[in-house]
């Protein structure tokens, strides 16, 4: 059994190499089916070896969320690379130095920033502008054409950039779960961001448009006038995006392998070591069962098994995990065993670890062993 | 400013030595005062320089929630470590390492785990068995004297095991946010345990009283029959123990700089670089803002200011945080500038980095940075 190929004596992070390419391929096919550019997220994984996968899938162009995953994976021979982050001011010398090795695109949403980096920047750099399409995060509202055409001409401005386009994330289609939701969502963000163009085209300026969450690139067909796609957690998924409806449990890519530390038959629960610094501290609502802060799998000779029914990590501490389960399956379980968590946020939960290992033993390493934080 | 000898280019980790230095001496005086054993919980601050700083103040005896974490401290010259979670039987080689080392002692909770142990283990190590005052995580219910017993019992079948004593950790304090009810959650505890105890002497075993939440061990003076008390938090303490009541916001140690990346004065928020991978998912809720995921100080010339008035972390993302703040405040915000967070469960957020500074711009490094997790 590939567990016996793994050095698995505390929480483990495990990735299934065969449903990653399968997702890779999904949405590169999708991306090169509609005619534009597949320009992945690379914070979900945050690992080269990962990485490597994209490119031998034909990936050149990739989306990190800070400067220093930029440096991380430029390290790693990445040549083309957008921060989708609204720039950070207190790192112009990192984005000096990047800049002067890459490609480098970076984010920025208010003249404040614009200003700065026109007179700091020593190397050329594009530039995307972000439009806040409802999620109210970041980003300039889509319907403040004004605003975004005031950002153009100041760009414009300065020699130092080349003016790339407008960037969306549609953040508001987590809060929905259901399919449609998200892609009327979609429908709707889409419709104003293709006016925002047009009305920028019509002003001189030639602006792609780059949008990206998963949960709605994962279920539309609507790609007008997208010019590039971002998504990053489909690499992976989670339980939230099963929640939401975009994929199936089985789509899941990675388990978080856990020793059983005690078993609880009077209250059917089972305690494991595994806890909020393994899995982060997401959790999806269940209507039946409240909190649900990941889901239990049986590992299996290739893998690991759907997950086990009416059994869910109910809460979670510091290093402890506290499963619930039910009669029926509460004599499965004893001390020094090792189970699976499906994590609720894989982005969240992949980032507490520096390594990960695939079904055949090979182990992975991320930003967290590099040195670069 | 303390702030230019530091560099802060992205979210750092900040912790003022002189409280933590206030909090450490205070309760080790509180411990002394009642005749007891200091035996501080190292997972708050998981750093071998705040290791230290106990070292200093008289401390040699420490607690820590992973055999990783002993494995950490040990190299560091600790010689007399527990390990405060129900022992992982998958981690017997390292148990056994470490146990030809140091003074170890290890938690149990059933028979399954002390067979295990006892035929598996090489060196002799202390045993302490957890008692579950009524938080049900882990441990054996307080009131089953009988269970105890017999764990005892077969403890005492084997040699290289030597009996400590009872230990338990009131983590249902963390449910009132009243400082009466968690001393009433205390005084019951303790009279449980007490009597448990002076059952299993009566049987034969002359077992000590390992006690330690944070909470109770702040605010009580009621030690009757305890022989050692393990808090952890309180070297640094956090929004979550301030308002349980148990400290004062000013008693907070540490706090997370962060860059402003955006400023939305027609909603007064505020977009910082500085998100889940930093301060952790954990929050508080309040009976006017709700959730609040971090509290907001100014930098002064001397560390930093008290919690900004009607300003909170209303929301964080993977890398995004957003401020919610008021109309008169929200002036004071500009991209670029560095703010502080003020954590609201302190042994996540700091569990987030591998390194932190003090006021003086001394670098002190934490597990993350050490290989060993």
């Amino acid at each position: 059994m590939w567990v016996h190929r793994i050095p698995v004596k505390r929480p483990t992070l495990i990735v299934d190499q065969e449903k990653c390419l399968r997702s890779i391929l999904w949405m590169h096919q999708k991306a090169e089916t509609h005619g534009i550019l597949f320009r992945p997220h690379f914070k979900t994984h945050q690992s080269v070896q990962v990485g490597q996968w994209f490119r031998n899938a034909g990936i050149n162009a990739i989306t990190v969320s800070s400067v220093s995953m930029a440096r991380y994976f430029a390290s790693d021979g990445w040549r083309d690379i957008t921060i989708a982050f609204p720039v950070n001011l207190a790192e112009i010398d990192d984005i000096n130095q990047l800049a002067s090795e890459i490609q480098l695109n970076v984010l920025v949403e208010n003249l404040h920033s614009v200003k700065f980096l026109g007179s700091r920047l020593k190397n050329r750099v594009g530039v995307f502008i972000e439009a806040d399409t409802g999620h109210r995060r970041t980003g300039i509202e889509v319907e403040k054409k004004e605003d975004f055409l005031s950002v153009c001409k100041t760009i414009s401005d300065y020699d130092i950039f080349c003016l790339k386009g407008i960037m969306a994330h549609n953040g508001q289609t987590y809060f929905h779960q259901d399919v449609r939701k998200i892609l009327t969502v979609h429908d709707q963000s889409l419709r104003e961001l293709v006016i925002l163009k047009s009305y920028l085209r019509d002003e001189g300026f030639d602006v792609q448009l780059s949008i990206g969450d998963t949960p709605s690139m994962s279920i539309t067909e609507n790609f007008d006038g997208v010019d590039e796609i971002r998504p990053g957690n489909f690499v992976f998924f989670d339980l939230m995006q099963s929640q939401l409806g975009v994929c199936t449990p089985d789509q899941i890519a990675v388990v978080v392998v856990c020793p059983v530390v005690a078993v609880y038959p009077e209250r059917n629960e089972v305690a494991i070591y595994g806890g909020a610094v393994h899995l982060s501290r997401d959790y999806i609502l269940d209507s039946r069962d409240g909190k649900i802060y990941g889901k239990i799998v049986e590992l299996t000779h290739s893998g690991w098994s759907e997950p086990l029914d009416k059994t869910y990590l109910k809460a979670i501490y510091q290093e402890h995990g506290i499963i619930k389960t039910s009669s029926d399956q509460i004599k499965k379980f004893s001390p020094g065993m090792l189970l699976g968590i499906l994590p609720v946020h894989s982005c969240l939960t992949v980032n507490q670890f520096s390594e990960m290992y695939t079904l055949t033993g090979q182990r992975l390493t991320t930003i967290r062993s590099s040195g670069i934080c």
